[in-house]
């Protein structure tokens, strides 16, 4: 629990992190290496993430699907960059039921191979296209350096994977489902996001054109919180999804994916967290309201508990997510210390002169002491807990995006760009060369985060080379 | 599609099952052996299970969570039940990022050893009990002889465990998602089931007590069909689950767990089905209502549309789960036949005349012909259609008990048994010997497939040896 305090976010941001997944309770170390276990209070901020995105989802027309997490390893092998990419990386059954196996299966890293393989089998002609499917399960990448959440070799997301007649179509689902997440992470996250491109060497292994949205974290680095990918005719060849068109001509298919996965999870803790620990925006949080009893004597607590009790019924009514802390023996301090660590958006206190005065105390998460309370009567109670969620998620909102906007630089030169990257983002003119950008990797660590989708069209000269450049990119150094 | 028709379930129930299944589109067969992917359609049923379920376990104060796929297969061995129950039957990977594994994974076949793991971390004191836990994933096991939803190597579930301070709340614990499966079996998928103790023989590896809800299918066979067991202290011992209790003395936990799996899509599809596909039941079918319009000319079509396009929308604001067929180039006919086959409950027709007449024709799909049809006013379609999916939500849990009850026999002998067990459930006192059970399964292939818990206590001779025997159990073949 919160018996100890975190080391602070200046101290040391990386063991702050380390230290806040394990004391809120949102994830344990598995006893598998590289693993994790997601705790219930992890899971439920996961769930409900899964719920935002999904109502999207549905609404746009997608439907869910289930594909087996075994993968024939020849399959990874049929289309050239994607075994490029995921080769090194697999986890590979080799006995199954006592038997050494004819040919070794893949635990899918992604799943775009047996997908096209049933594609090919599915679609006949146009009148099957287009196929919106999405998946939520769990993919295995075997990466050597993880870090809860963040990277680890067994990850929760959803993958979502559509084929189309045309490449227009493609490209606008594409960009459909980017802003898709846009709009999940800014309305539902409170993180303020930048929509781009990716370069060729930072694209999805298969992909024609892969497009992010990335996010700045609360040390400066950046994010890479959710991609889509443009995978153009590139699986339709390798795996021969095909059409019979209006003419009756036999085509390729277009295709797209898609991803969000629990790394998310670790953009919410870094973007809005702070020295206390966890800060949950209100409309994916477990819990979005605490209630802490505060009472003395058999009697007090006899009448505080008849008003939590109330308050508690009346916000669960009104469809708010609210828990009542009823343990004992533990002071109210160490109650609200834990809650705070959980990141609890809004705490309400009742003690015994609140009772008296049919009042409640309401005690904002991301405004620590006097600045963060206000006391508000029991009458109206729901109205003015809905109305202070409201304010803290868009509060949460305001601070993240001032944050990005005082951490995002406009280097003059190289000299400045190199600052710049220290500390946060640096947007700058590009020319688009891969030279240029191993370069600054090289030099500064910084890698290309993307090419914004919302500039207006200017020119200039590349940041690296001097030569000259049509489009601004974001650098910063990134998880 | 449902260009051809099944074979009937008299002439071969195992080809019409797996015909259907395919051909309403639930699941394919996967790439890899014993695999299977679950289409849209059928993961949107399972995902109407999962909510029914989901609802029940957190109103009992449950909670989700997600552990590893992968446990290290040392932790299998911990308990001598479970690792002779499940060893046979793992899957391993051996390699991971290109290099052999120091200590080769086990891909979970079910997650007591790694959850009993944690829970030895996680459990101090009687303040942390109980735990209610609940898991929503894949697992396998390596089955050598596979069929779509019934036994396949990866299959969906979730699996709930729970950790308590004493035995009696554990036992209660058991009970109560005992309660819970047979709750949503009847009330959400219209499945009369006998909820009932297991034998030593066919109990879970490892635990004390299995209980299991049993169903009959359209053949007479046996499907078990939800699971709860009671684990004793036997993973507690195992993996060191111990707490501190109030007086400071060190205790072992006891714990339970229970699962239900895609295998109930299985019941659904062999309870409900008949030879013109499958039958959902109103409250799990992904399309409650399927609109068809009918219409020759282009004048007509446009009248029928628009009056289609309204129905629809007073249904989906109802929170009615409606499909219109808008479908070019396909006779009413087609419609009609497809989505008999994929068991949508209630169809609507709408065709000039009912423009005129301002009606609607509802079709029910339990009652296939004229019986089934009624007329009614496009005025109050709602309330129409709603009652009318109630109806049908009865009559089919009405129709599957009638069905047991005309199919399970009370045998006087031996001889009668072995009828009896031929063609459906038989309903015998048995004196509880494994030698019996063993000789009556070896005679007849019929199994114990619970001694159930409903039952008026009596005493009679066993069936097999004539001994005194104070129990009545259900013998059936199952799958």
């Amino acid at each position: 629990m919160a018996e100890m305090k975190l080391p602070t976010r200046a101290e040391d941001f990386n063991e702050w992190y380390n230290q806040l997944v394990l004391r809120a309770e949102l994830a344990d170390y598995a006893p598998v290496r590289g693993c994790m276990i997601i705790r219930p209070y992890g899971w439920t901020l996961w769930e409900n993430i899964q719920q935002a995105l999904d109502r999207r989802f549905k609404a746009t027309g997608h439907v869910n699907a289930a594909f087996p997490m075994f993968i024939p390893r020849s399959f990874i092998e049929k289309e050239k960059h994607h075994v490029e990419g995921f080769a090194p990386e697999l986890a590979v059954v080799t006995i199954g039921g006592g038997e050494v196996l004819a040919e070794p299966l893949v635990v899918r890293p992604t799943s775009e191979t047996i997908i096209g393989h049933s594609w090919a089998k599915w679609i006949k002609s146009y009148r099957d296209l287009p196929i919106l499917m999405n998946l939520w399960n769990s993919v295995v990448r075997w990466e050597l350096r993880t870090k809860l959440f963040l990277r680890t070799l067994e990850f929760y997301w959803q993958e979502g994977h559509t084929a189309h007649a045309t490449a227009e179509e493609a490209q606008a689902e594409t960009i459909q489902m980017l802003d898709i997440y846009a709009d999940f992470a800014v309305n539902d996250a409170a993180i303020p996001v930048i929509r781009g491109r990716k370069s060729e060497s930072e694209k999805f292994a298969g992909a024609d054109m892969t497009y992010a949205i990335e996010a700045i974290m609360g040390d400066g680095k950046a994010l890479q919180s959710g991609t889509s990918h443009n995978l153009g005719q590139n699986f339709a060849k390798a795996f021969e999804i095909q059409y019979l068109d209006k003419e009756g001509n036999l085509q390729f298919c277009w295709t797209t994916s898609w991803g969000l996965s629990t790394r998310f999870i670790g953009a919410i803790i870094m973007v809005h967290g702070d020295d206390q620990g966890l800060i949950l925006p209100p409309k994916l949080a477990p819990f979005q309201v605490v209630i802490v009893p505060i009472a003395k004597t058999d009697e007090e607590r006899a009448a505080v508990m008849e008003a939590a009790g109330r308050v508690r019924a009346e916000l669960v009514a009104a469809q708010i997510r609210v828990k009542l802390d009823e343990r004992d023996g533990m002071t109210p301090g160490f109650k609200f210390n834990d809650w705070e660590m959980r990141g609890v958006p809004l705490r309400i206190e009742i003690g015994p002169k609140d009772v008296a005065k049919n009042t409640v105390v309401l005690a904002r998460r991301d405004k620590p002491g006097k600045e963060g309370k206000s006391f508000v009567s029991q009458q109206g109670i729901v109205a003015a807990v809905a109305e202070m969620l409201e304010t803290i998620q868009k509060a949460l909102y305001d601070r993240a995006l001032a944050f990005r906007e005082a951490n995002t630089w406009e280097p003059k030169d190289y000299e400045e760009f190199k600052k710049a990257v220290e500390k946060g983002f640096a947007n700058a003119y590009w020319c688009g060369s891969e030279r240029c950008e191993q370069s600054i990797k090289d030099e500064t660590k910084a890698t290309m985060r993307c090419i914004p989708l919302d500039q207006t069209p200017s020119e200039g000269r590349c940041i690296f080379c001097g030569q000259p450049a049509k489009e601004k990119a974001i650098f910063a150094k990134a998880y």
